[in-house]
Parts: C-alpha cells; structure tokens; sequence
C-alpha cells in the first residue's frame, strides 16, 4: 500500500478542504435544515452532536473512503483477535479483553487470557471487599481509612481520574495519589496520615521505575518509622505488578501481588488490576458497571458501520481538523466538575499514542500525527483561556461533554451549567459580525466614535467548530463507555496515520540521560561529554547545592 | 506606524529563519564555546538559560531590532506613568503599583494609588491576624478552621495556584477555592465542614458574576440551614469587591469589603485584595515577600537594557517560535509540584491576554498571535505527553522551570528530580540519531533484522528548544519574581503584536447567549431563532429532564 498521504482517497479530502474553507457553519446551517438530525449519533449511553463541526453532506463520506483505504475494519479485527499489532514490542493489545463481559475468548497465541483476567478481577475483589468492611487491619490492629497509590504515567492518571470522576459514589476508605518523584508530592500526601490505618498500592510493572520505587521506599521508610516492625510491611503494601522476586524483596507477601500483563499497555490499563485504588474507593460493583459501560462501547466500535460507528466519525472529524485544516491543537472541554482531570487523562491517551513521527514500517510520516490535546472543566475555563478559542488566530476544534442530571441538584446551579456549556458552541458557531456588535453598541447608546472604535473589538469571527457529547449522568457505566470511546477514537487515528499507537520509546531517551546526570549530582563530579548548556546547569547546581 | 509585519524588521526575522531552520541545536553548540555564557541572564533570583533555543548569535539582535521598532521602551513608560494603556476600557493598567515597595508614587489621573494601596493592605493585614490568631470567630463563639474562597477567573486561579505554591508555608486555617458554576464544586467542597467555623471570601468586582454569585447564595444557605440566623452571614463572609450596595444586600459588613481597582485586570489581580486567602494562608509578613519579589522584577524590567532584559528576551524568543517558526503552542514544565497549578495560571495570563484577533486600532492582525500554552508538573508528564514533544511532528518550545533546593529534602527525591529535569532538555536537544540508534541496539545484542525494524522508532529528532529556569528555592520572593517575569513577558508580546492584553472581550459573547438559553432551559421553552443543532440540544435536554 502507498503512503496514506500518496492515496487518492487523502488527495480528494485536501481538495475537498478547498470547499470548507470557503463556506463556513452559519451557511451550512442554513442551507441545511435535517444538519443536526443528520449529524448525531448514539451508542452505550453516550449522544454525540457532531454537527457544529466544518462538515458538509460529502465530507463523511470522503473520510470514510481515506478509512476505508487504510483498513479501519480489518485493524479493528486484529486488534480483538490478538495479534500482536503493537510491533515495536511485539505484543497484542487486548485491552477490550479487560472488560470483556461475555463467555467471548481473547486469543493471545493460542491461549485464551478470560480465565487469568476473571481470576484477577475475583481477587481484586476479594481484597477490596476486606479493605473496605475493615475487615484488613494494619500492624495494630485497626482498620484501614487511607489508601495511597503509588505508581506514575498510566498507573497513575487512569486510577486518579477515575476515582475523582465517581467521586459521587466514592463510599471507601480516602484515596490518595503520588506520582511525581519530587519528594514534596509524597511528603505533604502523609502529612496528616496515621501509619496504623494507611495501605499502599504500589502500581509497577516491572517494580523498577524510577519514580515510583523511590516513591514507594521513602513511604516504608515512614512506615518502619512508626512501628518498627519489618513484618508491618506485608500489611501495608500491596504491589500490581508482574515481578514477584522484586516484589517479595520489598517486603509485600506475593498473596497481595495483583497481575497485569504484557497486551495491557500502561495508558489503556485502568481496567486491570491498575484500577485497584478505583475499587477501594466504589467498591467491586460499581467497578463492574464501568467495565460494562466500557464493554458496550466496544460492542458498538466492534460491529457498528463505520458511518455510524461513534469512535470511527469522532477520529475522521480529528483527522479532519490535523491532516486538512492543519489545526495544531485541540480541547476537551467538561462540563463536570468530577470530570477535572479527563483533560489530562486524553491528553497522555492521545498525545503519547499518536505523538509518532515514524510509520509502523519506519519511514518518516509526511504528514501531521497528533495533535496536542489541552483543556481543563468548564466553567472556568471560560473564565481563563476561552478568550483565545473566540478570539484568537488559531482555530482549536472543542469536545463539550456535559451530563443531563447532576449528582448534585443544588439550586439551578447545573441549568445554569447546561446554558453555558450550549451557549458557547452556539458562540462559537456563529461569532458576532462587525455589523452585529456595532447594532449592539449602538443601542448601549454609545457615541459614533467609541462604536467605530469598539466595534472591532468586539467582534468575533465564529466558526470555531465543536463536538458536543450529551450522557444522562455520570454514572460508572457511561464513563466507562466515554472512555473507551476516546480510546477507540485514539486507535483509528493510528491506524490511519499508520503508526504504532501502543509504544513509547519517545520516553526512554530523558529515562538514559538521566541516569548519566544523577551520578553526577551525587558525587559532585560533571562528565565533560555535556553540550555546554547542560554541563553548565549540572555545576551551577552543584555548587549551589554545597 | 505601519503595521508590524509589514517592517523591514519582520521581514529580516521572516528571512533569518530560514538560516536557522537549515542548521540545528548540535551544531550551534559545536560552532560555538560560549555559547551558554553569552545565552544566560539573571534577576530577582531566577536564573535563565535561554541557550537551548532556535538562535544564533544573529537573531538576538534582529529580535532586539523588532522590540525597538514596536516601542517596546515607550509602553513600559507609558505602563509604569499610569496611561490608559487599555484602550478599550479606557483603563491604566498598574499591577506593578500593587507591589510597590518604595515611596514612589503611581498616578491614574493625577492622583497617586499608593495610598489606597497602602491602606488595603493595611486591612487585609489587620484581618487575617484576626482570622489566624482566632480572634475573628463564628457563630458560635469558635475559631476559623476553613476559609472557602468563591471566585472564577482571575479571582480563582492566582489565589489558587499561589496558595498551594507556597503550600510549605501554609501555617494558618485551612483554604479551598469553589469557582466552577457546577454544584458539584461547592457541595463536594462544602462536605466535612463545619458551618459555625468556615469562614467565605467572595471575589467578584461587581458582585454580580453568574457562577460566583450562584455559589455564594448556596453557601449563605448552606451557613443559614445551620444557624438560622441572618446576623451570622456578617460573621462568615467577607468580599472583595467595590460594589458597596451589592455587598451590603447579601449581608455582608461594608467594613469587610477589600477593595480593588479598575486598573487591576482579574489575571493580574493576585497582589491586591483578591490575594486576601493567600494572605490567610501564609500570613501577611510573606505575602509582603512575595510583593518584594514581584517588585524587585519589575524594577529589573523597567530599567534593564533590553538585551539583559529577563522577561523581553523571553517575549522575544516566544515572538520568535509563534511569526517565524510558526510553531502552535508552547508548554510550561515546572518541576515542583507545589507548582502544580502553574501551567493553567500561566495558560489564562497568556491566552486571555494575547489571544487576540484585532490591533489596538482594530485592524485584523496579519500575523498569528497567543499561541496555546499547556503543560503540567514534572515528572508526571514524561510519563505522559512528552513522548509527542520528543517524537510527534509539532515542534513545542518549553520552559522548564526547577528549584536547586527542596522544601522536602527527603532522601536523593530532589536529585532524581534536577537529574530528569536537566536530562530532558539535553535530550530535546541532542536527539537520537538512527545510526546511534542502530548502534545501541546492536550493543544490546539484537539480530541485524530487528535492528533495521527497531530502530527508527527509537530516533529522536532532536532540536527541541528548551528554556531552563533556575531559582534557589521556592520561596514567596522568588515565586513573586517568575509570576512578574511572566506577567511582564506577556505583555511585551502584546506590544510587539500591536494588541491590547488587558482586555477580554472574547468571553462576552458567551455569557450573553446563556443569559438567552438559561430562562429556555428553565420554563422548558426554547426559542426557535438558534440554529438546529443549539435548537435540538435545548430540546433534549428539557426533554430528558421532564
């Protein structure tokens, strides 16, 4: 096959983008009465509007072609089948297999994987279950009211943004979340801690990443420093990981070792054993309902036209806006408070999937891969960055998700809620042309001069184009089906632009570097081998640091 | 004055990058020794070093060029004399008045502000002592424990981000911030406080905005249904604000009220009262310290030749990757994470300052302006979205931004911290080549097939510049400095872009439109004048919440 960008399928859509480019929405709503009728979709509980979008009646059809030609369908189908899709570490990927929720097998060379992910999942309930009725009890004898995650990247972000998204059902013991090496995350999260009633989760792989070992030997340090006892440690650590030897050396008893494997890539991993802190926090049952909005979402992906499959038209649409519009950004926008950090959630999703520059064969991209993915929960984003959105030079495509009913009906807080969310892709839809806001400034009664002065001012250009994602309610089984939807959404994009969407070695270089660096911090002594930059930083820091 | 774009200096900048994009950050370092030396500046205790950029010894100086022909001199002088710099709404623009700490008078329209200044600050001190010490109390005759700050915007996001800056010195009650219009923020917030002991600050300079109105009637319920008695509503609120009737309607004691001025923009507007729960947090002798850090920035930026001129080098070099390398956003890596909140600070001073469509004489501009700016605290995102920085197609300039010295010493974290630090902005720069790439996994003995298939995908391009800010530690005058440097490079930007920072009129629109939608919404009625998909979704809505 040629390069994606070489079809004629992709040449068609540059051309194509010609037209948009010369019209914009305010005339295709016009011009169009069934627009909105036409363009939506729903499926696992999730209603997405994707009209407001630079759209007309051929550009779907166009994009379906360019996913056509790159094989959606067939990729999808060896995604489920297990074939090792992720090449560059030679593995399946096979997270669907995680919340599978059907006598369905997941072949992963010939062996199916359902009985290991059932086993893990009975255990991961059996020990929630015992955390939760306090029925597991620390080193003197008291039941457990503080649990602390400890892991970084997907073992970090999933869980902690889970958790906080059901904060509504958050019945558990406090959930806490370190990451970061910086010794100021974990020092001021034990602040305030009792060692007698705080469990660790310690979420490594390999039980070898840097942040997180360091991390997780200065909270045993805190614990032994308060009892004493080395024993304590096996009531106070668990481990999800697959290194049993660097486990038990730890001090955690393999008993409380919680499995994930090789076809689980960390940033797709909240559905294994990775989700352990979201369990404690809502208990086993809800955890299941996630799953199995997570599960009718893949249904769909799996057996849905492409034209009506959710996470195939949200792709298109991003391809769209990367590959023809050549927008360089785009943003999540929540319109939910327990949905603060979904933002940073896709964004690690999106970004360290798509952020490749090499095709699945190694030869350089010729064209754009993922775009940066930003945004923060509305509505105080309105209040900081939305001038830019209205009035800036760039155009930044918006994903507004809102639910209907909220889990805390207080007042008319949430209508006022659902106003702002509408009337901001309503704005940005249609802009405020000179005309309209020198009318307006008019009737404010303002002097000729002043109108010709703040008129330009005060205009907006509309236009801007948005995604709006309407659910019922927050509840585990539709966010658990919004996130596989941006998963699968994330997928096709690769898949189009023909990279490996499941590796990261564009994290291994800062990794190698600096293991050079710390040494030399340590001892004092800078390699003369730096650019002069780096070397230079290294002794001013040292010598600071006398 | 001709339009910026259309200078001989543009034009010179427009053609020096194409020197630039031929050669590389390696060979810049190779041809030249000095290079670190000649490309560091320092003031006020931050330590930059900008030689890990996109410039050679040539480009400084036609960047210098550009400032000089925007008047970048004349427009501080015209700050700093109190001229109504913002044109639109007619308003001088003196933050830097704010933390004046010399008997300098500042002038808007004849008349010196210090004296106000000096007066509320006053106050604020003569409050928070009261509120630290338990002197102020509730209801029923108790301490504060809690203060809950209501406000959105500027009056959220400055308070917010600097409180938990300075977390380590966080001696008094504690401080939460509810700004989202969303229920769920104040009643999450609200829960496990105790009524008879939190005390409100309500920040809105005319005590009308939507959401923080609306939260602090919930609030003033939520007190009222624990008390019963309106005269406790003077007891447990305060406001910032200058709308004297407004205040006093709601219940609260004019006598506190803290007052602000128009010529403090909400994203600058931290310094003044609205900094009040900064205030309660680490007490007033330190906010004066963080003034003093402010102030000894400022005194740098006015009088500094602009070629040693911290926040105009900065500006110039961001000028330099949005018009010449045309580069989309920029990210902001503080490797602290009492900084955590500093990327969405900096994105809402950058983006509602310089986002921006029209100059100051309302002409469209012809060039790009405020690009997007993202990021979050290290090491969290090198698990996350640098794998893009380092591999995707974008190329994103970035600051990082790292304390020599920790709050939280605990065993080798902070190494480990300065070592990733460092470690990425050597390996954004250096890259991978294929043939060490090739090299490497060659060592690892790997077999010639899988070294062909590998090692594209694990080259880095490299070239990614980088700016590497330094201070000692994060104490309230350093913290008080890098907030200035930033405050100060945005506005030279916007002077170079010929546009008015201080203004905001791209979050009118939407506001407007909801005070449309919200009465729809609240009858079940919607007006038929929205085009289908806004008309479709009201519809919706008030049909899934009948």
């Amino acid at each position: 096959m040629p390069s994606i960008h070489k079809t004629q399928q992709w040449q068609n859509l540059e051309l194509h983008w010609q037209t948009l480019a010369a019209t914009n929405l305010r005339e295709l709503f016009t011009g169009d009465s069934h627009r909105f009728v036409r363009m939506q979709l729903s499926a696992a509980g999730i209603f997405l509007d994707y009209s407001k979008n630079l759209l007309n009646e051929d550009t779907l059809p166009l994009l379906l072609d360019l996913a056509q030609v790159a094989d959606v369908q067939g990729w999808i189908k060896r995604m489920y089948a297990g074939e090792a899709i992720n090449i560059t570490e030679n593995r399946a990927v096979l997270h669907v297999a995680l919340r599978n929720r059907s006598p369905r097998q997941f072949l992963v060379n010939g062996n199916d994987v359902m009985p290991q992910v059932r086993s893990v999942l009975e255990r991961m309930e059996k020990f929630t279950k015992q955390v939760r009725s306090g029925a597991w009890y620390g080193y003197s004898g008291k039941a457990i009211t503080d649990v602390v995650n400890i892991g970084i990247g997907g073992s970090n972000l999933g869980p902690l943004m889970v958790t906080r998204a059901l904060g509504h059902y958050h019945d558990g013991p406090q959930v806490h979340f370190v990451s970061n090496v910086d010794g100021t995350h974990l020092v001021e999260t034990l602040q305030g801690l009792n060692p007698a009633t705080t469990l660790f989760i310690i979420a490594s792989k390999t039980f070898t990443t840097q942040e997180t070992l360091t991390n997780a030997i200065t909270a045993r340090n805190w614990l032994l420093a308060a009892c004493g006892d080395p024993a304590a440690i096996a009531q106070h650590f668990v481990a999800i990981s697959t290194a049993t030897a660097e486990v038990k050396r730890f001090g955690i008893n393999p008993a409380n070792m919680f499995e994930f494997w090789d076809w689980v890539g960390g940033r797709y991993s909240l559905w294994s054993a990775i989700g352990l802190p979201i369990a404690v926090a809502i208990g086993m049952p809800r955890f299941y309902e996630l799953l199995d909005g997570a599960y009718a979402m893949d249904n769909h992906f799996e057996t849905a036209a492409l034209a009506e499959n959710l996470p195939v038209v949200m792709a298109l649409i991003s391809i769209w806006y990367v590959n023809f519009a050549k927008f360089a950004t785009q943003a999540v926008l929540p319109y939910d408070q327990y949905l603060r950090y979904l933002p940073a959630y896709l964004q690690q999703l999106d970004m360290e999937s798509n952020g490749k520059r090499v095709t699945k064969n190694g030869d350089a991209v010729g064209y754009l891969t993922g775009p940066v993915v930003w945004g923060s929960a509305g509505t105080d984003g309105q209040h900081a960055f939305y001038q830019l959105i209205h009035q800036g030079t760039q155009t930044i495509p918006c994903d507004f998700i809102i639910p209907i009913h909220s889990h805390n009906p207080a007042s008319d807080h949430h209508l006022k809620l659902l106003a702002n969310c509408l009337a901001q892709t309503e704005a940005l839809m249609l802009g405020k042309t000179l005309e309209e806001s020198k009318a307006e400034l008019l009737a404010q009664g303002r002097s000729a001069n002043e109108v010709e002065m703040l008129a330009p001012h005060r205009t907006f250009p509309g236009n801007r184009p948005t995604n709006t994602l309407l659910v019922e309610k927050f509840t585990p089984f539709t966010l658990g089906a919004l996130l596989a939807l941006y998963e699968h959404k994330v997928f096709v994009q690769g898949v189009i632009w023909n990279v490996n969407s499941f590796d990261q070695w564009g994290v291994e270089l800062g990794k190698q570097l600096a293991g050079v660096i710390l040494p030399e911090l340590k001892t004092g002594t800078p390699q003369l081998h730096h650019d002069a930059s780096t070397l230079g930083l290294i002794e001013r820091i040292i010598k600071h640091r006398a």
